[in-house]
């Protein structure tokens, strides 16, 4: 597939933006039309989370952002596009004459992606002179860091517009789901209106307050459903008779008058005023914007925790890691020839106690400690090598507590190389400035073989010895840096 | 409250097992009543697996375990218990006999608590003698990990019971939610209900499988609501304009045909070939015992995060910490007089890069060493003291490679005191043997008002000393154990 370098978007609600945010991270210019005149500013903002979670999320090298620009008219937004991102108002007679304008001035292999949560793409592309290339991507809020989109094609589309759509959403982290045959609101979207319906009844009804119905999701099945889903968890519940038996002993439930669904209440002025008091009195103390970030700062702790089993989305992140890492276009992060490599930038985590302070502060360092060997050539990810580089000792002196949510950066000084150990002296300091910790890492080479120490080969040796010569321009570390002897 | 130590579990199917362990784990013996010969087998395996989840899930230190013994008749299981749990199948007529005969051999006062899915407590309670004591209490499994406990009194049940059982559940860790009118299926389960009608309809019409549809859950909405429910969610997608503004833009999509709910398909012998052959493909790979053990690393991993960002389920485990911390029933984790205190005891998650192992360790030393404050009197939850200590220096030496899933414990070794710092000395080591790491901590004391060093309280200072006098008994750590100077 040819590579995507620029897209617009047409549309910056919170749908858009996010669509916006995602695609600037990964290196894509974007063009983007929207009437709104604050437009730029709310995409910034959306950006500004962005960027904030994406921080927490991965140490991987980011690439150099994409720039932005806002346009005056759909025409010059979706010139020299390769994607052309739909996000207007859910309604089929505007998103008509939007691809109306596109087509208009994008090129016929254009991929055009529609945002919509439900519209069939067959009743969107209905008009279209190049019908082949439209499909719908239907994202998740916040679109920056949920990875999945739903992928689905109306009568017209091309698989060849299904398949470099999948490339495409791959690339830049996400987890495409074709959805095979098109129906109204897809997969997800049926969900989602399913459990909405059945809670406007519960709290018309006065069963639970839509605090009591979010705490009735977030303790009990939300915490499943953020690993495995409905089916793999019931399998499961089945026990080692598996499915057949889970689906003998609750089939008879489906006769049970256990929903109230398809029957909808109407949401007149009076529920409407319900479930805005109700939701003011759970959520009001909090900003939208504080919400965010709490969200976004949860929902990164989720899938940096589900990286950690190798499971689901947190699969989908060291994936995408990975590829970022073999990218050759990822941003160099030397600070040019003079300064010692800057290998990490991270936000320390809200809510920070004692000995979590400590542990993020290895953490930083371990990370800064694979970055240098990764950017030097010589890391695990560097496949070839006949072994690794592994910690015989680390010595960590703390000199300032780190406070929660500040901005930190560590530097790396690779003391010293010979054949029997690698020294790395590593500087964590608040990017406004102040020395926060130090370590010194000793490595040891680990043959990938028999597991136990043996000596770097001479061009691993050469590479590293390289780099020494340049750290030797500056100073040693301090007496005061490192730990007493 | 007068508290409960012992319980009776009628009925040790998954539900019912799964109580007794988060039961047992919390101190309190259990009864438990099934024909099934297999019974004790069963619930000990469930044991296995939640005392395996609990030792990843917290540090803080665990009540001495419950005793569980099987009893022939329910009459036997039911002497002398303050909480009598009713986890048998879901057929009125059957637990209603049940309740028959718990109420021949229960004092009146005792809580008995059914754990059905739906059922109106009203008519559970019909027949009862003394029905004020009867709710429902309505987990999800797993048990032992999920917090949520859904409560539900009928026509009949005091509010006294419903109080008592709140903060019953609470001490258990869990996260109570009184459902305050009853109505089949309460408020859970009436959204699984309608999202599994939902999703046999798309499995059924070929619209996506059991695998498409559980990825279209996990990969998105699922990731939101383990830690913010529906409204909370959509209050944020409202943007600045909040929640009305979301219920105006939403809802006219409540007249679209964006779902197939209450029409449900009949469960025949097709339909249930077609899912459980769906589900084969997607997890025949897992036995179940896999697919638990998948499952509870990543709801432990999941809640940890929780934990870390202070939000849901997290801020759940913290208050239960914290409970369990203040508890004078604590058990000592002492070893005896002559050993050094045994500080910590973990298993090592599975699927371990090598950055991760690193952190994994410091973390353990990091808990051991507030562990080993903690026990001593002078670690930062016992309140009343001026200040707390705060690691200057941290040498970890890495002996042996840890292996993911392996037990590990720590002994720690309080070498030094004096008014300047206290060194401490932990060893890492395989519970079947062999030493993987060693970690020195130099410790100094720093002022709670001030946040500066300053000199800890000689009573402080008394207690350290006394425990160090009793630590020289052991050889102060070997060179070879110790870092390099």
């Amino acid at each position: 597939m040819q590579q995507i370098r620029k897209a617009a978007c047409i549309g910056a609600g919170v749908i858009g933006a996010g669509w916006v945010a995602r695609l600037l991270y990964n290196g894509i210019d974007v063009a983007v039309c929207d009437p709104d005149p604050q437009a730029r500013r709310k995409v910034e903002a959306v950006c500004a989370n962005a960027d904030r979670a994406m921080k927490r999320l991965t140490t991987a090298p980011a690439l150099d952002p994409g720039s932005l620009t806002i346009t005056r008219t759909i025409n010059d937004a979706v010139q020299d596009s390769g994607l052309v991102v739909e996000a207007v108002p859910e309604r089929l007679d505007i998103k008509r004459s939007v691809y109306a304008k596109i087509e208009a001035a994008a090129s016929s292999d254009t991929l055009i992606a529609s945002s919509t949560s439900g519209i069939l793409p067959s009743e969107l592309q209905a008009d279209m002179r190049h019908p082949h290339r439209l499909l719908v991507a239907h994202p998740f809020n916040p679109v920056y860091l949920l990875p999945l989109v739903e992928l689905v094609g109306g009568k017209e589309t091309s698989p060849d517009t299904i398949e470099r759509a999948r490339e495409f959403y791959t690339s830049i982290g996400m987890r495409p789901l074709h959805i095979k045959k098109e129906i109204e609101a897809f997969v997800a979207d049926r969900f989602l209106e399913a459990v909405w319906r059945e809670a406007l009844w519960l709290v018309k009804d006065g069963i639970a307050s839509t605090e009591e119905i979010d705490d009735a999701i977030r303790f009990g099945f939300g915490l499943r459903w953020a690993q495995m889903g409905l089916f793999e968890t019931y399998r499961i519940a089945g026990g080692e008779a598996g499915m057949e038996h889970f689906l003998e002993q609750f089939g008879p439930c489906l006769k049970w008058p256990w929903t109230k669904l398809m029957d909808v209440p109407e949401l007149d002025d009076e529920l409407v005023a319900l479930i805005a008091g109700q939701s003011d009195a759970q959520s009001g103390k909090y900003s939208i914007r504080d919400l965010e970030r709490i969200r976004d700062d949860n929902l990164v702790a989720i899938i940096r925790a589900l990286k950690e089993t190798g499971w689901g989305a947190g699969k989908t992140l060291g994936d995408y890691e990975r590829k970022l890492l073999e990218s050759g276009t990822a941003r160099s992060r030397e600070h040019g020839i003079s300064s010692l490599p800057l290998t990490l930038e991270r936000l320390v985590p809200g809510d920070l106690e004692s000995p979590m302070a400590e542990a993020f502060c290895l953490q930083c360092f371990a990370d800064a400690r694979e970055v240098f060997l990764r950017d030097s050539g010589v890391g695990q990810e560097n496949g070839s090598l006949a072994g690794h580089f592994a910690a015989a000792e680390t010595r960590i002196r703390h000199v300032e507590e780190i406070s929660a949510a500040e901005s930190v950066s560590v530097t790396t000084h690779l003391v010293s190389v010979n054949s029997e150990a690698v020294r790395l002296f590593h500087r964590l300091e608040r990017q406004q400035g102040g020395l926060l910790a130090t370590c010194e890492h000793l490595l040891v080479h680990v043959d990938a073989a028999t597991g136990a120490t043996s000596q770097p080969a001479p061009h691993v040796l050469d590479k590293l010895n390289a780099i020494a010569k340049t750290h030797a321009r500056h100073s040693r570390p301090h007496a005061a840096d490192q730990p007493e002897g």
